[in-house]
């Protein structure tokens, strides 16, 4: 289905695609998803097994960058047709809302509080330090680039983004 | 065409739909739009007209202020969910890729130049400084906000990133 999807989009995802993919009847498809939407929430739930390795280098900058360079990885990645699916899919259909945490990137929440738990033990920066905003602002910035502006994905950006943003809202309280 | 986009997304978005809603017949709209993807080049140019009035208070950070809050009601205001599906669309679509530059949002780069320049002109801030990264920022974390992660758009996160990001970025070159 992740095949489908990265070669046609949401639109193209029809149940006689599916079918044809996966060398059986309309009649088994229609049997296990009633609906296009339930069709695209297992895909997600597929794509979206955690795929971001969580770095422990032992120094948070090296963390930081390591975790952002999978992101545009994924993004710029064969996987990377198909998330643009489902998550225009997503933002199109208030039903399919809940998928959004269903998404690949659903696991970048969880590697960036590890990274930054570790860098906090390790006395890097002070605990509770400017987290939240600090944590959107890099997939924020290379979503924007790779959905809608086309700038570059690159180690520039992410050096940027690490370098003049990220590591200075987690330093100063 | 906005209305029927704002009510049920691109997938809604019918030749048939548009007909009724303008009033006239289906031949009539398939005369002037051949496919469904001109028809939503069309309502892009429409949409797309200028939104954000460049605010001109004398301060940088007022200007930063009441851009970015112009953005957030952009995207909470009657047109949100138009919005939403024309992106919906456009990311999922690579023949619409180019509509991209049509969006809303589209004149977001000419009132964040004219915003930093007038600063720069004022002796502010310095020429040049790290301008391409802080003028994607506030777009890139309001935009994740709303079409992905649901957090808030309040007046918190629009003063954080200011004060937090943008400003310090302009600021040290």
């Amino acid at each position: 289905m992740i095949e489908v999807l990265g070669r046609s989009g949401y639109a193209g995802l029809t149940m006689d695609a599916v079918a044809m993919v996966a060398g059986v009847g309309k009649a088994t498809i229609y049997r296990r998803w009633s609906s296009k939407a339930e069709l695209l929430l297992s895909v997600m739930d597929v794509a979206g097994a955690p795929v971001l390795q969580v770095p422990d280098t032992g120094k948070l900058r090296e963390d930081l960058v390591t975790v952002l360079t999978e992101v545009v990885e994924l993004f710029s990645g064969p996987s990377g047709r198909a998330i643009r699916s489902l998550l225009g899919a997503v933002i199109d259909d208030p039903v399919l809302q809940e998928g959004s945490r269903r998404l690949p990137l659903a696991n970048w929440d969880a590697a960036w509080e590890t990274v930054v738990a570790r860098a906090v033990e390790r006395g890097e920066i002070p605990a509770g330090a400017g987290q939240s905003l600090a944590g959107e602002v890099g997939p924020a910035v290379l979503a924007l680039r790779w959905l809608v502006t086309g700038r570059p994905l690159d180690h520039t950006v992410v050096t940027d983004l690490v370098d003049r943003v990220v590591l200075p809202l987690l330093q100063r309280p």
